[in-house]
């Protein structure tokens, strides 16, 4: 907040909010300065938010102010007693309307604040994840590598789509997960050319390759695990394919390690398809970041920033999860759960990444 | 549009893309003029979108646009070939950060488009539900109330909120439903007065109040419902408190018909709670409106809007939920959910509201 020089900055965004305060309802508002940090929410959680107080999810220095008429109305109260303060928004996160209903509110206070859009100051400091969420999201990786043996017990012929769905986030719940991080995909035979297929009512048949792709919240903390089988005995062609995604899942995990930059991680599995005839098969990039959200900074793809890349920095926690998706015949995707260390990068998944026939 | 004086409008909303244009994904843009209807998505869901081709999911005229470096750049090239033209964002929906993007972005366009923050335009077609989304919310309301029905044989002293919420998750999909609406609420006991209480490891024992909020999104259409039962015989105040709630609830509901102002609705439930000396008890509003998401339009609370209230009309589905809370001693909340017919109200839930001892 320093360096961008604002007096205040207004946090909008939940995770955020649960980042800086371990709040997790649904609505709150923060606004922070250098000595203070007002936290405004409405009746349904000021009971919540009290009954941490003394325990270890505390947040120190938070100061409650109750929502009385509406959020906006509280905030603009808030800020009304900071005259000639310069205010921060997340430009990423506040919608437009709020925002310019703060500017119109504000505009008459004498010596009002001023408000400026931000990017990233509260994620700035979530990228790099510290001891407690790296044991955190090491435990969630453990558990989800768990749940994923227990699923491949239930795949067989005749199953539908929609069947092991149901079935893989029931496991997620029994293995301890708060719930399912997203919608959990399992996709059969040519619907594993859809990256992001629905489960539907599909039986698996033999021969098809089933895209399993599923995740779980533990204690706020999201994992992200995709493992890709056959039903029966695979074809040659889809041992080809499944291959070729193994290696540059493995090439981009090798080439993990503090300094190289995201699309040099992306490129490292990219080549590796690319050499296989399978490069336009591969659409989407190859990692998100794991954390509060499921999909967050740092993007491992092949996008490179116009302002540089300084390469990925030792606790980063991300997916690396290429995949092949051919219209007509299916799909493979193979996807871990890294963590960036001093000197190189620890899995934290850990499941077999072979082509498993069941 | 046209009464905004407006050429084009950008929706970004995902609940509004999906109810202009079936689209189930989590990323597209559309932007809708008088004649055209053009689809921004990205490739994992190009071969989603094309497969409704042909199909009664179809949306007519849908022109695909591909998104190749990113949605804010393609999007910028399609209002670029727009000279002159007004163009509305969705205020609640788009984030500062992309429309300060685009306005600079298309500043320098010779004749480019201006910009404005319009206020629900689609959400003002989704308020009123026509034929198709009744009979679903309908079917959604039978088969949550089904679900209640078989929760309620889960429930005895001993098990605790975290296992019964799962097994209510577990009904909702047995159910039919794609996923829960919501985090399903199992409230026991003191953690009860809290209106948004998350399940955690208490055992239901003997007089607990249990609060059972849960909900299910079917063909994408959102019900929600709840009932608060008691572990064993209820006390005296156990009883009165949810006598009480129970006349709200019903109140409500008598008190709903076209033309009645959603403030009225709200104070008819609660003079019933006021009346009873529980009204500073009942902190929330009486209910919300229900469809793609499941918090829409109308809200029924006590807030009475500057710019008038023409009343509730037919074809909205909305919920009746008074509840009261007592810090230490519990609560209790009661929700159907209903749907404003031509001449009242149709309650599309089905469940016994009276105090169920298990």
């Amino acid at each position: 907040m320093t360096a961008r020089q604002i007096d205040a900055l207004l946090v909008t965004s939940l995770p955020n909010i649960l980042y800086l305060t371990n709040f997790k309802g649904s609505s709150a508002a923060v606004v922070l300065t250098a000595e203070r940090l007002q936290f405004v929410t409405d009746f349904r959680y000021v009971a919540a938010v009290e009954a941490m107080r003394g325990t270890g999810w505390e947040c120190p220095n938070l100061e409650l102010v109750r929502v009385d008429q509406s959020y906006d109305e509280t905030i603009a109260t808030v800020f009304g007693s900071m005259p000639g303060a310069k205010v921060g928004i997340e430009g990423a996160h506040l919608a437009v309307s709020r925002y310019e209903w703060l500017q119109r509110k504000l505009a008459d206070v004498a010596g009002g604040p001023g408000f400026v859009a931000t990017e990233g100051i509260v994620e700035a400091a979530r990228v790099r994840k510290d001891a407690y969420e790296i044991s955190t999201l090491r435990e969630a990786a453990r558990r989800v590598s768990r749940v994923a043996t227990g699923v491949f017990e239930e795949i067989r012929a005749g199953r539908t789509e929609r069947d092991v769905a149901m079935a893989i986030d029931w496991r997620i719940r029994q293995g301890g997960f708060e719930r399912s991080a997203f919608d959990t995909i399992v996709a059969a035979g040519p619907n594993a050319a859809l990256p992001h297929a629905r489960p539907g009512e599909r039986m698996f048949a033999e021969g098809d390759l089933v895209v399993l792709d599923f995740g779980g919240v533990y204690d706020s903390y999201c994992v992200d695990l995709t493992r890709t089988v056959s039903i029966g005995r695979a074809s040659e062609r889809a041992r080809e394919i499944h291959a070729a995604v193994r290696e540059a899942h493995d090439r981009a995990i090798a080439a993990t390690k503090p300094g190289v930059a995201a699309f040099a991680i992306d490129a490292a599995a990219r080549s590796a398809l690319d050499a296989r005839g399978l490069g336009e098969a591969f659409g989407h990039g190859t990692g998100h970041g794991l954390g509060i959200e499921v999909h967050e900074e740092p993007r491992i793809s092949r996008r490179r920033p116009t302002d540089g890349d300084a390469g990925v920095e030792a606790g980063m926690v991300f997916t690396i999860e290429p995949g092949a998706y051919l219209p007509g015949l299916g799909g493979v995707r193979i996807e871990d759960d890294v963590l960036v260390t001093d000197d190189g990068v620890e899995v934290l998944t850990d499941v077999p990444s072979d082509l498993i026939e069941l």
